[in-house]
């Protein structure tokens, strides 16, 4: 086993990170070390690379190396580690809980009051090697390759986004055409959603959505999202509203295409405060509103497993580019374009 | 049988009502005459009788008979009843749904696209008889006088907003020291809450929620209750909350004292749009809120039948004043006064 | 307009059924009267046709015409009727529900104390026309046939049982290959089902399943069903099984079958009591279990018109004939036959 | 601190126990000593005592310390331990779940594939140390004594069973006059039950379900409790029955005096199989049937915590007696004696 590693590590607080060598991360009694044979970009590494506001007042401890959706093989483990072993296949949930707070106690790890987030909180994996907690350690089917394995922590978004009620046979209309919202599309498709509009802003993602099976695909540019909506849906409204572009505008098309009765999900986050016409939103309406941040652990990974090792649910569409862990730079160009033509971007170190 | 009876009834666009003699009503094939024997006054009811900006754009035909809140004998049923028999003790749903569309076919028929409401869309029964629909008779338990039988209504709102979800050892904070607050404290105790959190301006109302078991009476003019809820939870805040004052402060407190992956009952009503921090107080926090408007018909009803009809639970407190239909403008004045020392207030025709 | 009709009509307690030429029914006030366009063989018209233990105590007064399955286009509608016109296309729910018994007050009219069923407890569809109460009417979609909107009702059933609980992302069972379990297979994997186990007796039928995308089909005269479910589930057993077949082998094999935590949908009617393994079968396993009569009304209805009239679900393999009213008695002699050679048999009127 | 405790141990296959001076246990990295300071007898310490068919097929390990109720504080954790300190006041959950099998993962750590039992597969509590896994500790509110926090882990049993579905506004039937029975009928009436028909055999039991807020006490031995429970309930039977005496008679009436539409929980364990009335009971009824065993992994100690500190639910006269260790042979004689003249028995080491 060799000594260093390559890993897109930051250095300095500033826009971009570097290729560099270092040294492989040690491992504690809990952790195992996972040599990484895929990782792709989240919108959040996109933050912490171009160092915006939230990038500033978040991270800590530079230098650190970016990245945490991945897939690999694990290779060493602690002395406490009890369920995985040398060589299996596996990802990791990036929420590691605390195991105490009364989210914890009461199955809500997944919004722990005292949250450790990987490649956020700690060195990630855009790298040849990262260490992992067991506790978050989720073995992989074999059945899936590795640059899909890679996007089930950004798929499980999107499953518990789409299935914290049911979709079967309920109209949902989709707002935000980033990778959440297109994996969307395909879970609401695939358990059983009558019909899907995919509102987005950008013809290269709409196209996208239409391979995932969205029935009906809104350019926000040119066309009123919520005149169509309520015209397909009879006046009433969709059944189902999922926010995933966090505009003060995507919300309120939101608020204004969900029915009476219907369930709308918040996920996107707008970066300031918005004003929403509560009364005739949300308490007339009777409304019911789910804010979600992350994946049941592990309830969403059983699911995300089950679907993508049956064939039930296609994602690969929205697998755009697999480029070499040394192409990061021209990874984080195709994800920060004014005009995205991309879905999601995978690294193979 | 007489062919007039009283009335309080609004004649002319402004202020306040009259007591008048008025025919009794013609009742429809589908409809039940019901004699009231108590009916409550209800904030509505204030809105219409003060003629504010609501009621001026709401109220299409005048003269109205006010009110919509009451318990009585049922004394004449059109030939297309089938249930309500003459003699019934009955009370009545004020939301008259359509049958038809999306929601009443979803089992969602208090918000109805196409509702009608007692009281406001038709005549009320601040007088001596109703015309009621049959569909929205409620059959009342012998066991349960018309001055408590009266405010079943307003109870299922309080009914139907706290048991959205369970409370059974979990703690709450309620905002807002109107009659649904008070009845909300009443319920959540009866229902197992752990704790119930109380929050109000006036310190009759604050007396009222103590005798109705608020473990903490939090008066917001000189008390922080962000705070106290945050110090009494450990920090985490309630598992629940209700905004039952409808203020952008009081939603704001509601935001902040709601502890990550807890619940938000929506019941208060502000007149204008409110600006949230949507990303911390609802994504990150993981939250589900709840709209709730009317109740659900009938399953709140029932609830209520078996709570009060058992003693489980007790709202008599709530009812302060019980005052004859001619001393309305007493009950009325007891309702609009700054400094509230009245709760629950029913008129005896 | 004319007098008579043609009908299929069981006039004396025995074998069999008639087809006869009488009187067009009259409607009452709340009834429309509809021309039918399609009507499905149930199991329970073959009970009737076969005049079995179960047909000679339920049913009261012959004559009687049979079916209850149908489709068809209302002619007249009775003074009371609000919500139906001349001209509209409808299907009907069987279960006519009291509206005041507490099932009905509880959201559970289907499974109503006071319930008529049409074709058992009143003259049935297999027939030009057939007298409906309004308030079991459902308007279908103009983009769903008569064939297909004719088994909306049995196909209920199947959206009901299967979708009792969330189905995306788990492993089912289905046992019986009788046209509910064919339903049921092609309802879970529209719904996200992982894998859908179909374990039947006959080869038409397991075609069938397949064609309606069951992954794995268990012949259960030569295969051991509980094995091959218990192998290809890592030991664990099933998410979910689903009984409907309703021989104490069957729901035995259910037991076995399901995991630990599971849910077990009990649909399918054993004629005698069963012997249960309650400790381990039940308690042990902190099994969740469903007795499922009858549709959600009409929760059910719009989950199929939305699933049907999108193209998301598929049923029409599972209708393999579709005969002249006239040739009944062939219908009936499919359904009766040992070796099943059809799925759901449709007489057109 | 001392090398040897007191324990009551078994020491030969046979009837009893013996009081013997032992090793104080060794704790692995994983655990935590804990200093018993109350610790109370369950139904399953008196099989093992009396050495009936089960407890020989199911202890491995003699020499075994009985016990696996019981609260006391940590004097003592191993290196991994991370939460929980010495001097911490705990009980313990009793089921130890393995952390990866499919239930694990879903939520349902309770009924975990590879479950380990405190006090049935280790060395129990009643004695005056007992190691305990950090990942089944509970820390206990200071404000519940130790004999009330002993028996904890039964009362959660019985939140589990009672609360599995909302009982607020129902009326139910509990059937089994033991511990669990009596817990849940305090659970059930803090939670907002609007009647609770007690059936037991024995008037001293009856007397405490009388004491913990049951409105019907049915003698079973000269009453007949499905009439009664349907005749008080119109007939149409209690929304929620609840076994917990696990005989063919009791569960059979538990089957009779449940309405349509309503909730069977499932939690006492016949000996041999039984017969079930499926079709009509089941499926025809509609009923919802869970079976329970243990409690939810913490979420139901939660709920324990909140509702005792609080005082909203006061199981206090369950406990009955409490005795010395030493006298454990009169704590055992009282719960296996024919005439029950005890509720809960704890022991003080």
């Amino acid at each position: 086993m060799p000594e260093t590693m390559k890993a897109i590590i930051k250095t300095v607080a500033g826009y971009g990170a570097k290729l560099e060598e270092v040294k492989i991360p040690d491992i504690n009694d809990n952790e195992v070390l996972v040599n990484v044979k895929a990782a792709s970009i989240c919108g959040t590494d996109v933050h912490i690379y171009e160092w915006n506001k939230w990038a500033q007042s978040r991270i800590k401890n530079l230098p650190q190396i970016l990245g945490h959706e991945m897939a690999g093989n694990v290779v060493k483990t602690g002395k406490n580690v009890k369920n995985i072993k040398e060589g299996d296949y596996v990802s990791a949930e990036t929420h590691v809980s605390c195991g105490h707070c009364i989210q914890c106690l009461n199955g809500q790890k997944h919004i722990c009051s005292n949250l450790i987030i990987l490649g956020v909180d700690t060195n990630g994996c855009f790298a040849e090697y990262i260490a992992v907690p067991e506790s978050v350690c989720w073995k992989n089917s074999p059945l899936i390759p590795p640059h899909i394995a890679s996007v089930q922590e950004p798929l499980g978004n999107a499953v518990y986004a789409t299935l914290v009620e049911e979709v079967a046979g309920k109209t949902i209309a989709i707002v935000g055409d980033g990778p959440i919202g297109l994996f969307s599309t395909a879970v609401a498709k695939a358990c059983g959603a009558s019909v899907v509009f995919f509102v987005g802003l950008n013809s290269y993602r709409l196209e996208l959505a239409k391979k995932l099976g969205a029935d009906f695909l809104i350019n926000h540019d040119n066309e009123n999202a919520v005149s169509i909506v309520l015209e397909k849906t009879g006046g009433y409204g969709a059944d189902v509203v999922m926010d995933m572009a966090g505009t003060p505008g995507s919300i309120d098309d939101c608020f204004k295409m969900v029915r009476k009765g219907g369930r709308f999900t918040a996920f996107g986050i707008p970066s300031e405060p918005i004003t929403i016409d509560y009364t005739n939103s949300i308490v007339f309406k009777g409304l019911t509103l789910y804010g979600i941040n992350g994946r049941l652990i592990f309830d969403t990974w059983i699911k995300i497993r089950e679907m993508l090792e049956s064939g039930k649910l296609d994602i690969s569409p929205v697998i755009t580019h697999t480029l070499k862990l040394e192409e990061f730079e021209k990874g984080f160009d195709l994800m920060t374009a004014r005009t995205k033509v991309c879905g999601k971007v995978v690294l193979i170190p």
